[in-house]
């Protein structure tokens, strides 16, 4: 059985693999993902691609170090009228992006790229709608102030499954690739592979 | 504000609600389900009456020892081909049950009611459709083994959370109802009574 490396730093990420019993090892890969997004932007590509292909970036740098290894790479994008949503960095870019998706309904993409002896050999896109609620201003500050630690860590400015779910009326689709990986499909592959038993 | 009480013992339905910023208290309401279940069953309830009879039964419970409060009860009932499934009590219980389950389709119903004044003033039945993989029984000899201490506490016998993803190849509907309360649904409610912040 190859090792199984998540080329991810994100906590969440790991702990869904682990509680379905998935033993794996974590390195961040290094990619300067802003980049690479305005370049595919420029280019006009569709956001499933540039989530697909960030994925793959970040499976392909981890692997190419450890050649003998199964290697995930994820990324997650927000797409609400079009618009392709990055990780707010400020208080006040998270107020304008909550302000400018309430009362409509954005699309959580999960890119998942596996690359094994240095190509993609499987790949799968999760998708979830969410429809957030026209909620008040006064929430709004409210929900700035009191979680402000967790409103950096994702590209919607929520956790769904902790401070999120006040911001919401309603959420269709893979409930997994909410929170970062299309979990079920994955296990699917990892079957095929032996690294999770059928 | 009146004072809010979740009239159930589950740990994570406390847990979804807190993280959601509710101010709650929990108390359990003493019901003999079994008896209830049983009584409705002969008469050819269907499934969803009979949760949501039980949720409501539980929050009178509460309520009438705490007319002051609004008090939630809560119930959820696994259907597979029109057959309702109890929590298991024996591991051989959970072997026979998740054999039956293995390869279907199942269905999560789970239904919640609201009691003020000692009357339900609102209720909701949120659903989810879970197809169940058609594992090796070695799979299932060794997630019996592994999980023995999560077996008995739902109606399932997993959780999906923690260690139920390898049981499943696609979760459909609302994932909060998965987890035992259609969460979204009951803030929307709490927001018209002042509880929560609209």
């Amino acid at each position: 059985m190859k090792p199984f490396i998540l080329a991810s730093g994100s906590v969440i990420r790991a702990e869904m693999l682990r509680n379905a019993g998935v033993p794996l090892e974590t390195i961040v890969a290094r990619v300067d993902e802003g980049s690479i997004k305005s370049a595919l932007l420029s280019e006009g590509a569709p956001a499933r691609d540039i989530a697909d292909a960030l994925a793959e970036m970040k499976a392909r740098r981890v692997a190419s170090k450890n050649p003998e290894a199964l290697v995930l790479g994820a990324d997650q994008v927000l797409v609400c009228e079009g618009k392709l949503f990055d990780k707010p960095d400020t208080i006040d870019a998270a107020r304008t992006q909550l302000r400018t998706l309430r009362g409509k309904t954005h699309e959580l993409l999960s890119a998942t790229v596996i690359v094994e002896d240095g190509a993609p050999v499987w790949r799968h896109i999760g998708r979830a709608q969410l429809m957030m609620r026209p909620f008040s201003d006064a929430f709004l500050e409210n929900y700035l102030q009191t979680h402000a630690e967790d409103l950096f860590t994702t590209v919607g400015a929520y956790k769904l499954e902790a401070n999120g779910s006040q911001l919401f009326t309603r959420v269709q689709g893979d409930y997994f690739s909410v929170l970062g990986l299309p979990l079920l499909e994955i296990l699917g592959f990892l079957r095929t592979r032996g690294i999770c038993q059928e």
